[in-house]
């Protein structure tokens, strides 16, 4: 039995907790959020107590913490955590900096904790399948990745403007779920982008249409585009081309009607709501975390796949800015 | 709040257990079951009371009983739970006898309680989108209605000894999905069937491949028909064709994902396991009785729903027999 | 090389003289039509001579006649023909009458000639796939066949009066696909009907909307559905459950472009008109008899399939009339 | 009607023949071929004269010549057939140098003939839909192109060595495609590639895995991906996000046949062979070369098209060489 601390009761931290209450070998000890109300509610629906982010790192009975508060205090939480010798569970992005999240590894390499960073997107049981099926074989070597995600809709401009631009905010998950893919490091990056969607976006310094090309040493290519609205739906697709096949996850449409008129066939969108479409991968992660402490295994991705996230994200909107391909 | 208490505790009485937990407007009070060991197990995981089926229904603090015990003890439940006032939930079929759910309906409406018959697929999202639609009037008037559904592999021979046959045990789901698409009750019944997948289905009696036409007063016809076998999962489709268009709900698999290899383009089986594949449906079917309960409205089906899908099943049964059509 | 004399001009004349110019190893020497412009015009196309049927039929350059002509014409057409001891491609229905269909048969084997009926679904590349894997044992034992077939939109009130009903202009296609694929004689038909599309085939004595029941001795079933209507295109459908597995055949759509929109994700309609539906069917049919022709092989399907058909459509038609299953 | 001179009767020009044969609008008058086998079998199949190149184009009954010879020939022959004032219908590349390709544009123009460069993917049925569709605005302003085109197999090497190389002899197409779907021309190019299906082809300096990434000055991107293997078959694919949904052609298959066993849902690979993958294609290119020159106005592509492919295909050559974007 996984004994845990909940840092942060928003939107996510509360999709963790239901996570937690379906497992049978972890137990939700207390939660904490700088809203007390948000904490209170949250306490009251599982049971959990409440308490402060620094009470919960320091107790006896937490064996393992999940951070979900805003990016920018994960850093001191994190260090704080392993220094208390707490396995971490932590949401991403790591940090926006990665000086700083090699400052994080450094203190949780030499505390020993555990440490996840939660690419939940590794855990779609589709996407699963494939980088299953691939390390089995199944469509031989790897050779070009092809990754599409688009969201429902922008965020709120105040959002983009903080949110350290698309490729450390959005492509992010894309950029894990290539090295997942190609399990290969990328060695060069390009991007372009722009601003179709809104010009407000723009004007806040990002884009909102975006592209990126990944090579590795061996020469295998990964291909990215996001955009920042889709009316269908939450767009994520991703296409592994092989030596021997081609291994592919389409869309999860909301129902699996079809209604055939004189304009044709037709099936439902594409599920809308991120939480929605992902909420298997939650689950999973949560007990892919548990399993692994109790295992005395390393969970993973760990936080050096969350370094090499950023460092791709970082030079990605370097080539932005420099028109060039960025050499890693 | 509804107070529920649990009659049964297998497999299907798990399930309506950790739906009750997802809802926010009902509460399992307690929990009985002939085996001691298995009440004593869900209590735990629910936190509900181990009583007697006796002492849940004369309890005051329940106002509403799930019948999950086997066929044969339902006649005897539902009529003490009508006389102590309770709101009824009945898993499927009401009974085996259509005189005996007569009684039952007589019980029910002397006493005046809520009932409802748990033909859970009506909730399935796919069916119940396909049933608005048509009554939203999409494709226009309901001409032929086609249902395909096959299970994985036959149960074993002394289930199929004291199930009352195919129509009754398989087909029921099918009888009342035909009544739920077609807005119109079927006056006609003709019924095939051999023992294909099995010879000893056949000499114990039955039939495990069979189908069965419907037709209504006003010329609507349903095809319907099943297998006790189904290589590639649990088969379970249905498509309606109307003046306007058709709607049909495709099988849910196990993934998105797709294979491209020499021998073509490959996904994954159909969900194999019922209790999987109707997930959503036995959520959505416990959601619909305790909000009709709150509501004061009667939840549907209800026994008389149950009563025809019998008759149905009763008519196929005998059309088998006999041959012929079986006029409603 | 076959020398080949067609008979009737019309659409399905034209359809097969243009197939006869891809062939290496056929040449179309005359044709015939009631209407001298018709035969003209085709003439003019094909470079072929234009003569009447008694004088194509009595022609030593001629080795085979194609029948294209009226069904009511069949009978005399087909008996000087086997007389002359042309080879013979007759399109279906061979005759209205199953008793003239025996005479016929009578003359064609005791003249030795080759007959080939012309149910050209069986030569659809899609269709002729399933069977081929069905013979191959790819889904092991047949068990379930289910065939839908639905017409874009009815033909005027005064082909339905001379059309002998839907069951023998309509659906003896798929009686002959049921055969193709169950390979084994239905014992048994039922059929029901109504008039749901017009109420004046109603008043003209037929249906419109139209299922029938197969079985075989050996207890395989057969659900055929019909509708003379279908919003969105030919929809031709066909099914085959095995004891291995399942193999079915969806529709053939416009295009295979995919628009998503909010509304969700929209395919083109099925192909509307059944001579493009089955372009290549009808390609491959004459391809099949000519090369059975020059290898001194029987074509099939013979002229004994098409009697079967015929007993098939007046069996439902007499299940239709009487409500009762008809045995054969 | 159109009197047409088919320069080239191998495997392309044997289409184009074919395709003749079946436009009211057009006649083939004439054929050459440096091997006088092809040209005198095609003449048998055709009902054409055998001449020599030079006394087609000097022939008064030609209106038009198809150049389908090789590459390196087509120089002499654009500049001699515009010289003639014959119209040009001439395979893709036009030639292998964008200055050469400018000196066909500059005798072209002078002439006044109308030139058509055969890009035929603009004509297969799926794509065009897509165009036409954006044209009409049904999904908003174009964002982002994505294209996936993958060979069955790879070419022998002594072809790769005179090919010019993957970006001219193969994406050549999606360049093409991009600039037709894009409604507006690339300004930068970025690419990439490696050897990684035949060492082979890296030591005959070419690549047989690439990508591209195209940008336009308002914003707009393009990625594309080649291989020259595919297990699978000839993947063809296109993808075209707009500011209002998203549309897509999915891969022809060879059939429509779904097989489902334990393994899952099987359908067909895609069509191996690009004859007949773009069949309908080949005979819609020619049905509008002649249709334009019947109405007097340009058909198109023209060789203007010819050159921005060519440019965009020797801009990715010099960027992979480079490994720099190029601007345009």
């Amino acid at each position: 039995m996984i004994n845990i601390g909940l840092l942060g009761c928003g939107r996510i931290g509360q999709v963790h907790a239901r996570a937690i209450s379906r497992l049978d070998n972890a137990h939700l000890i207390a939660v904490a959020d700088a809203f007390p109300q948000a904490a209170d509610a949250l306490a009251a629906q599982t049971g959990a107590a409440v308490r402060s982010s620094d009470a919960i790192i320091a107790s006896d009975d937490v064996d393992a913490v999940i951070i979900g508060t805003p990016t920018d205090t994960h850093f001191d939480l994190i260090r704080a955590a392993a220094a208390a010798g707490k396995a971490i569970f932590c949401e991403k992005p790591v940090d926006m900096s990665a000086d700083r999240i090699r400052d994080c590894m450094k203190a949780v390499d030499d505390a020993g904790v555990a440490f996840f960073t939660a690419f939940n997107r590794r855990f779609d049981p589709n996407f699963a399948n494939i980088q299953t099926r691939i390390a089995a074989g199944e469509i031989g070597d790897v050779e070009i990745v092809t990754i599409l995600s688009r969201d429902p809709s922008p965020p709120p401009i105040s959002y983009i403007e903080s949110s350290g631009g698309i490729f450390r905010d959005m492509m992010i998950h894309d950029f894990d779920m290539a090295r997942f893919l190609l399990q290969e490091e990328p060695v060069q990056v390009f991007a372009v982008g722009s601003a179709l969607v809104d010009p407000a976006i723009g004007a806040a310094g990002d884009v909102d249409t975006a592209a990126v090309m990944l090579t590795t040493a061996s020469g295998k290519i990964c291909q990215i585009s996001n955009s920042r609205r889709a009316s269908y739906g939450y767009d994520q697709r991703i296409e592994v081309h092989g030596s021997k096949g081609m291994l592919r996850a389409e869309n999860k449409l909301e129902n699996t009607v079809e209604m055939a008129t004189e304009a044709g066939f037709q099936r439902a969108p594409a599920m809308h709501f991120f939480l929605e479409r992902y909420e298997l991968a939650y689950s999973a992660e949560i007990a892919h975390f548990v399993a692994a402490l109790e295992a005395g295994t390393a969970p993973l991705p760990g936080i050096a796949d969350g370094l090499q996230a950023q460092l791709l994200a970082d030079a990605a909107s370097t080539s932005l800015e420099t028109g060039a391909p960025v050499l890693l």
